[in-house]
Order: structure tokens, then sequence, then C-alpha cells
């Protein structure tokens, strides 16, 4: 079962808007055994979508669309399947009705433009949008089947779920393909490649890179018979190879990880950010329940606010800038003692794009105060990524991992000081 | 002179990566005249990408790849542009002892896959890569050109502006097209399409509608000769019809024009965050010189934190919760004084994807704190987009939005009473 995406919306070619919507379908459908082989986006021209769809339908048995199903008159996805299915577009009184009740309930007024969303190709079957207003299509033409569905993307994924995939898993045959992703923080590309060189060798196994911003993920594709029980070899053999620098696989990220050993550990954790000016803190907070582990924490940003609320002291900021292990080391103690938690955790540094301090973009130093004496500062060397101002965002996502695997590292009683160099994103030679 | 894209990683197709390259390159092209007429997801295959190569050129006159000239064994973009060329790979000495040095420079050792980036197709021309080690390579096949850029975004970007752009914006003859991007909050994407019906109307205007969590960004296109003076005219037209909705154009995102509107007035804003955990620091921190107008904020997430770091009274607290107006009120207040800042913007509310405090998903209070006695708190009505994890996301998403708003709006001396049902991300009726 071979399935194709097609993304419809000229703010994906103008590139106003990342294509968040493909890589959730890719996810979703490789969740269920099944392969996206190809995924193109076009414009919003009528033409163009048709032969898109056709040639798509030529090479895959199902093709997903998003977007173009709204109610402006940018939204053409829905006159293209019927001009593709040769049929005529009927108004649905059901979706004509919903329509008209979420109005009034909502106490607003109808907008003519609107009704385009109750209007269906000929023979269609509509996909119902709890979600929202457009509802989603699924349209047999020739060549396979099209499922359209709205482009915002939490009414897209609704429609997905409830409709599209229980039909999908039950059409497509599972592969005899297992795959499984581990995480790994703080090596450089080619040295992880390098070291797995036994695991790239072995038979029916392929191994993929996906570097980010200090980290290196590392998908394991297994094919054949037995591939599950050969992909758990493989990956335990990637796990003795790599060590501690593994923390983690699939959808666990860091910030889960520090979070499930702070819980196991009855400990917590506040933080004082500088250059990532609450990062820390948003992602110590994006999944439910966090408050167990992470009560909060200081964003001090100006030199000022870290005397103020951190009492960092003023002759150290006025002797070295802000930007200074000790200060580090201030902050992290600082934080743990304003919200009386287990562990301190504080960054200071220079984001870019321009030097601070007559310290380079890219100087980092990263403080952890623990219980009693504990006290730790890292300063790990960041590649900086060009001159311009995307430099800046890089090195706070940068900085947002280094501080976590800090963490970490002191709760599993893992080495640290060996790290200081370690840590990169750059494609390395 | 069409443009198409194609990048090349199963990653992408499997969505363990989101295209934010295809995104950027369609930016950086439009910036300069070009169009992107499509653009292509292909995995690690030769044969595919080989194909997509060859029948990307027989639509477009050039074609951007991405991705697959890494030193690992799952880099096949080399390979197919040689193979669809129709010559062998050849090593580079430039470049081969390019990246030798790099390596001694390091004090590394040298990986012989390494070697790999210094392989290039007969007769083709290195792009050279300054920002790190995979070069670009510049290759003429019969229907066109192929500029191939590594997948790693600085590597690419920095390749693409220093290699690829120059030479691209000579061969393409400018378009006779205006395009701006007005962004609006507040208001759903069909009352805001409605209300621009007589720009619609306007002869060669096109208008796109791009919705964001509680914004919804509005494309221009104006066509044929006199664009640019007639773009000028469409754009104080939608302005007039859609008044202070519309807050700023093309990348001012809000929080750039609330740091314009506090240094304008030599005011600064302290911030109290619950639910968003440390976005909206982030956010006020994502521009360099944010300093200005921006000392800090404090972290609460945990109601404890509230008392602790903000002097949220216990007794308030233990009443009604931490999810409550008079909370979000004294949040503000709190943050203000903590930093002796002109204003305090605090949130607290349910981000889900449970209830709390009996109070539904989606519940937010608004609180700001200004000079005086200047106190206003509102509670936006947030659609809640379905019940999964994803929720939680978007929620927090739209209060940073609501919040920077309510500040915007305060600073102007607009209206904030009328906004507490207007702003909805929801595609609605």
């Amino acid at each position: 079962m071979r399935v194709e995406l097609l993304t419809v919306g000229d703010e994906l070619l103008l590139g106003d808007t990342v294509n968040g919507n493909a890589a959730w379908l890719g996810r979703r459908l490789a969740d269920h055994g099944l392969e996206v082989t190809r995924s193109v986006v076009v414009g919003d021209h009528l033409d163009v979508i048709i032969e898109a769809v056709t040639s798509a339908l030529g090479r895959a048995d199902a093709v997903i669309t998003t977007g173009g199903l709204g109610p402006t008159y940018d939204d053409l996805t829905r006159d293209a399947l019927a001009a593709a299915a040769g049929v005529a577009l009927v108004r649905d009184p059901d979706l004509e009705r919903r329509l008209r009740d979420r109005v009034a309930r909502a106490g607003r007024e109808l907008r003519p433009m609107a009704l385009r969303m109750a209007d269906v190709p000929e023979g269609a079957k509509v996909l119902r949008n709890s979600a929202g207003s457009a509802p989603g299509l699924r349209v047999e033409l020739p060549g396979g089947i099209v499922y359209a569905l709205p482009g915002v993307p939490h009414e897209m994924r609704t429609i997905m779920d409830e409709a599209v995939l229980p039909e999908l898993a039950d059409l497509g045959a599972r592969p005899v393909v297992a795959r499984r992703t581990l995480r790994t923080v703080g090596m450089w590309e080619s040295d992880v490649a390098t070291r797995l060189a036994e695991v790239e060798a072995m038979d029916d196994v392929r191994l993929a890179y996906l570097p980010e911003p200090a980290q290196v993920k590392i998908r394991i594709t297994v094919t054949g018979p037995g591939a599950a029980a050969r992909l758990a070899d493989a990956e335990a053999r990637v796990r003795d190879l790599l060590g501690p620098v593994v923390y983690g696989t699939g959808n666990e990220s860091l910030d889960r990880v520090v979070h499930r050993l702070l819980a196991e550990r009855g400990a917590t954790v506040a933080t004082a950010e500088s250059l990532t000016g609450g990062l820390i803190g948003a992602e110590l907070t994006a999944m439910p329940g966090s408050s167990v582990a992470f009560g909060g924490g200081l964003v001090t940003y100006a030199t000022e606010a870290k005397e103020r609320l951190l009492g960092v002291p003023a002759d150290l900021l006025a002797e070295h800038g802000a930007v200074h292990p000790d200060v580090a080391a201030a902050m992290a103690a600082g934080a743990r003692d304003a919200l009386d938690a287990t562990y301190g955790l504080a960054v200071t540094g220079v984001a870019g794009p321009d030097p601070q301090d007559g310290r380079p973009v890219g100087t980092i130093f990263i403080g952890l105060a623990g219980p009693g004496e504990l006290s730790i500062v890292i300063a790990p060397r960041l590649p900086v990524p060009g001159t311009g101002i995307e430099v800046r965002d890089v090195i706070r996502r940068m900085t947002v991992v280094h501080a976590l695997e800090l963490l970490r590292r002191v709760l599993l009683g893992l080495d640290v000081d060996d790290r200081s160099d370690a840590a990169q994103t750059d494609r390395e030679v």
C-alpha cells in the first residue's frame, strides 16, 4: 500500500507556512505500518491541483491532500476533485444545517461564502469534522482513493484519526518492517556513524542519522522475516556501542526523561534563564503534570534582574559582566533557594548575533546547584552557525538541550566533565 | 523562470523532521522575485531521486535539492546527480584538503566515510560551504540546472545566499508581481475575508488567508503593470476596512511591535507565567536588544510558586484555585513590582488536556498591571481544538498571542473590552 501526500497552498511554496501537516501525517502513517512514498506541495491553481492528484494516483494507491477546503476563494481542492472525477459540486443539506447551527450557537452572522464548505463532489463521502467547520472528503478516482483534509492542523488531525486511519489501516497489509528511533545528545553525527559501523554491516539493517541542535536521532530500520526480534538485537548493539549518550527512544524527548528521573527521585528543579528567556521553563512544562517536578523559575534577562531576583552579587556582575561561570553558579543557587527546589539550573551566555561583554557569540555557561554543596558549571563549546539573525535561535535551542542534559547526567550519576567539547550540531568532518 | 524544490530524506516522509528548509527556500526565492512552482519530498532511494530530479526539470528551469550530501551511507544525492548526468563521481583534491584541514584544526580523527563529501560528479561545479563540511554542487542536466545543497539548515542557507541566489537572480527576469503580507490578531478568518470583499473584487488583486493560533495573515498579491502602486492602494483599503486588528506587515511579529511601542514610550514590561511556562518571555527575547524593554519575569507554574514569588494572597489561591481573574491581576502586579517595571503581564489558565480546579480546558485569564492603579483582566474565549495532547501546545501558543495583544492595545490606547469573544483560530462558519 503506497500513500502519497499532496499539500495545497501558495503559502507553503512562498514559505509563509512550514509544512507541519506533512510531517504529522508521515509520523501517523508510519506508526500504523503505512509508508509515505512521496510528498508534494503545489499552489492554489485549479489545473495544477488536478494534475498533481492524477499523477500521484499514477504512482500510489491512495492520496491524502491537505488544504484548500476552507471558505475563501483561494480554497480550490473541492473544485479540483470534482473536476478530476468529472462530476459537479452539490450542496450537502446536512453540512449546510451543521454550519448554520454552529453560527447560531456562536451568536454570529452566516457569511454566504461559508456555505462553500457544504459543497461536495457528487458521489463523494463526507468525512465529518468534529473540530471545526470544513469537512473532509473521500473521493474514489480511477487510480485510487483521495482523502481530502482541511489545512488547519487540529482539524486535519481530528479527521485523519477519526475517519481516515481506521479505513487505511484496514486496507494496508502490514509490511515486514520494524523501525525504532534512538535519541542521542552530545556527539557529532559522523562519530556516531563511525562507532556504529558494525551495525551498519548487519544484514537488512539500515541506519539513518537525523541531526538537530546538539542532538542526533538514529533511526534503525530492519526488514525481512523476524524483523522485530532482529530490531531488538540491533538496538541493543547500538546502545552498547554508544553508551549513555543514548537518552531515549521515539518521542521520548529530553524534557520527558528529565521529568521521569526527577519524579523517581522525589526531586524538583527550578530554573534561572538569561539568554533563553524562558525556553527551558517552556520545555519543562510542555507535558501535562509537569508541576510534580517543576514549580517555576526566574527569567533574568537583563543583568540587573540577576541581582534583583536571584541575589547574584553586584560586585561579581560589575567585575565580570553577566556571562561568567561564577554568575551561572550564583544564578543556579538563587533559583534553587527562591523556589525551595532540590536543584537549580541556570544558563547565561551570548546568543548573538553580536558579541557581548567581550565574549564571542556561542559562549554559554550552565550552572547546576544541588542539595548541600553541589555546584557544577560547564561551558559547552557551541558551533556558531553563520553570522545572521538565525544564529540566535539555534544557540538558544542548543543551550536548552545542554542544560537539560547536564541535569540528566547529574541525576544519573554520569560524568559531566568530558562533555564540554563534545556536543555539536555542525556537520563535522 | 520556474524553480522546483526537491527535498531528499526518509526522515521527512516519516515525519521525524519538518521541512523547514523548503519554507526558508520559498521565502528567500520569493524575496528575490522568483517563484517556487512545486516542492517535492522523496526518500533515500537512488532510483527515486534520479526520477524526481529528471521529472522536475521537465516542468521547471532550475531545481534546488536539499539533503543527501552528508558523510553517511544514506546520503545519495551526489550519486543520483552523477547517474542523471551519466558521469562518474571523482574525488576533488581541494575539497579533500579542506576536510583534512578541518579535522586537524579540531584535533580530531578523520573518518574515512567523511571523504565521501569530497566526491563530485564529473564536470559539476563545487559550491563552497563556509559553514560546514558538505559542499553544495551545481550540475547542468539536459532540462536545466540542479543546485544541490546539504540538508543541515544553516549550511544550506549559507550556500544558498553565497552561491545560488546571486546566480539565480541574474538568470530570472523579475515578474510584474508585487506582494505584501499584513498580520492581524483577534478576528476569525471568514470575518476578515467578508470584510475585504471589495478588495477581492479589485482587478488583478488576489488575497490569501493564512490562519495561525489567534492570528490571520493576509497576503495581498497584485499582478500586471504598475503592480507596486496598486499594491499600495490595496493595502491602504485593507487597513481602512480592518482597523487596528492589523498590527504589522511581513516579518513584523507581535513581539517586535510590542517592543517598539514600549521603547517609544520608555516603558518596560515584566512577565508572570503559569500555563505558558516561559513562552512569553522566550517570545519577548527572540530578538536581539530585548533587554531595553524586557528585564525578566517569573515562571510560576505550580500554585505554591505564585504565592512565594509573586505574593499572590494564600487565601485567594485557597478559595478560588490558581485559575481566577483576581489571581491574574495579583500575578501581574507582583511581576511589575518584583522587576520594578512599568507594566506587569500575567497569564493563568488551563492548557489541558485535562480540566483543572473545575475549569474547562481553554479557560485563561490575562492580567495587566500598569502604572498607578491600572489593572485589567481579560478572559479570551479560546476554541479548544480537539481533546488530545496537542491541545496543550495550541492553547499555550494562543495564550502568548492574546497576552502580547492585550499589552499592544493598552500601549496604543485601544479598546480592550470588545476582545474577549473575538479571537479564534478555529475555522469558523
